[in-house]
């Protein structure tokens, strides 16, 4: 995402007024209103940022598996739905949770007022299925905020500049967050979900894995877009753009999460290695007979989601989602050139703003994964993060040696 | 319904223009789009209507149970639901809908556009849960039929003078269908439904019930009134301040159905009594210690939808429907009144404009109830009806009786 209009409003509200309250962004997913009880456990937590003072901004996913369902639902109506119904139909599932979490709050004896994308003043480009949001027009939310209601924004959508219903893709409710955050001046922008926060490894893999406090934005970047799924890539993005503190936290426990902002000094003498984060697969193309810039221009025309790319002499290697398999042999078959692809690795990545000054990190990486006996067919690396590819079947096995070598418990 | 500001839109576009094609609206109810196979059904109808040459607008219902899932569902957040996040929740079933029938046209391939309530301009009060449209205006609309496209509207729901989505209440599609019939000065508005038209009385009662051709607004008002469930009394209503020739018909069948519009001396020479109407239960309340203004006052604070009214002494007799019964005793224990109610009683009505130059209707009605041993502890009437409260269990006998006797078969 680039710089858009609606830092401008950011930059209108940023300056908080004197003795005004502080104003919270409070986002919550799918398993977290996944059902009526946990809904009205929602509605209470935002009843006590309420009342702790706070100008109060909701941001709801759709309850558990609605948007599966319409889906589906879509589906047997119609073996490739038009993008444009499409974005009509799943857009409800937020609706939803909204106006049950105004009925929800009512109860609790506090105003609320659930608004649409379209009310909330989400304004995105016309691209369905995928919009990026282009302005923000809070004018509704700033109204019901001086009233002393809390907000309740349907995530995921927005209207388009021709008026029309679109959605914004993978991670939608999380950028409508992070996006409302900076349109408002928020303080600060919470991220419910169902884990404590962003841990030193996926604590399913590595028992002991321990909860981070802080990261800067380029970790939690690398994280999220390496396998850390408790928050979008694209909405980390545009908090660093706007520079929109976050935290990471548990919709089920009152414990302080993992908070994410910009780095500073006393980031300094933190810990060399953040985490170790995974995918467990992961399809990886050799193909040659082209150019990047052609390749990668008609896998962006098709949506693919290209994760790593090397490239070291004629042949181009890059990486994307298992589930964009079809739409990236379709795209390579277009463009005739010749090409593998395997689907047996997984990926494991060591994330850590610390190691842009310890040189020894890759070294220390490798000797661990061949005292595993574990093969890296591929490795990449940015100045805060080692990638390996690994296969699929030793994906945990690499995470738990790397967790232990580099002491992260 | 009293006239209001869409009228005025309608006089703007009431004139056709020369040579410009028909312009239908089309109404299709819950059962008719009640799983993706009939919804496609309906898409195939509605481009039949386009390639015969029409501007098609069709107004769509919830897909089967959605809205009483819906309405379950927030029963499980809330004992009481706001009314405000009530619309804003049970507003979706209608959206989905559209959602889909634009997804099938596609595939059909043809061009449609499915429009919220909002989007398609039906603005409203701002009394949630039973709304009165208060104009319409249909840019949108205009825009895409000129386009060539077909125009789907979200039935039932519309946006207030507030900014905040509203629904209409009971009978609420089928009074968007001709609210926006009138708006857009369309040729004739078709209310499909999953029976062939009016019928001369309810054929699971009367199994040589004949549906009827044609009817006056008037009858149709009384017949809807008195229990012929095809369409919403209030749509009626809207259609007859307007003169919107209305035709309501099968979605399963191509046959003509019954066109109900404006009296013209061409119905003058019709039969005396159009057909036999009934309702199963009324609450009927005997109340005394009070004046008609203050009651009735109070019951429609209550939004208890009374029917009859009959007045003979210090004591009112009114009846309700069943459902309404919590409502409207919840009202009279308020106004500390004395009352009785009763729970036992149907209704059977017999409607016809050619009863209103033949006394001898009356007459024959109570001596053929009275052959057959039926009481009607309660008898009320118009110019062109007669209805009698008879026991509940008496009303099917009744119904055959009177159809029988008036030879409608």
């Amino acid at each position: 995402m680039t710089t858009t209009d609606y830092e401008a409003s950011a930059r209108e509200t940023a300056e908080p007024e004197p003795g005004r309250a502080s104003l919270v962004v409070m986002k919550f997913g799918g398993t977290s209103v996944s059902d009526p009880e946990r809904l009205k456990a929602v509605a209470r937590r935002l009843v006590t940022a309420r009342q702790a003072g706070n100008r109060v901004v909701a941001v709801l996913s759709a309850m558990g598996d609605t948007t599966d369902e319409l889906i589906e639902l879509a589906r047997r109506v119609s073996p490739h739905p038009k993008p444009r119904a499409m974005d009509m139909l799943i857009s409800v599932g937020e609706r939803i949770s909204g106006a049950l979490a105004e009925m929800a709050l009512h109860d609790l004896g506090h105003e609320a007022v659930s608004l649409t994308g379209s009310q909330a003043g989400i304004v995105t480009d016309t691209v369905h299925g995928k919009a990026k949001i282009v302005d923000i027009r809070p004018k509704r939310i700033h109204e019901a905020l001086d009233e002393g209601k809390i907000v309740l924004v349907a995530g995921f959508q927005g209207v388009s500049t021709s008026f029309d219903i679109t959605t914004l893709g993978r991670g939608g409710s999380d950028t409508t967050a992070v996006a409302l955050a900076a349109a408002l001046g928020a303080d600060v922008c919470e991220i419910y979900t169902d884990v404590e926060g962003v841990f030193t490894a996926d604590p399913r893999i590595v028992p002991e894995a321990r909860k981070l406090d802080l990261l800067s934005f380029d970790e939690m970047l690398e994280m999220a877009s390496s396998g850390a799924r408790v928050i979008a890539t694209r909405a980390v993005e545009v908090a660093r753009i706007h520079n929109v503190t976050l935290q990471v936290r548990s919709t089920f426990s009152d414990r302080e999460g993992t908070w994410i902002r910009e780095e500073d000094e006393s980031m300094v003498e933190r810990a060399l290695i953040s985490g170790v984060v995974h995918q467990r697969e992961e399809t990886v193309y050799r193909v040659s007979g082209t150019t990047p810039a052609r390749l990668f221009g008609a896998l962006a025309d098709a949506s693919v989601n290209v994760d790593t790319i090397v490239q070291t002499g004629d042949e181009i290697v890059f990486s994307a989602p298992v589930e964009d398999r079809d739409d990236a042999e379709a795209t390579l078959a277009a463009l005739g050139v010749e090409y593998t692809s395997r689907d047996d690795l997984g990926k494991v990545s060591l994330v850590g703003a610390g190691m842009k000054s310890h040189p020894g990190v890759a070294a220390k990486t490798f000797a661990t994964l061949d005292s595993a006996g574990i093969a890296t067919p591929l490795v990449t690396t940015s100045p805060i993060k080692i990638a390996c590819h690994v296969a699929s079947t030793d994906v945990d096995r690499a995470v738990q040696a790397l967790h232990k070598a580099f002491d992260l418990a």
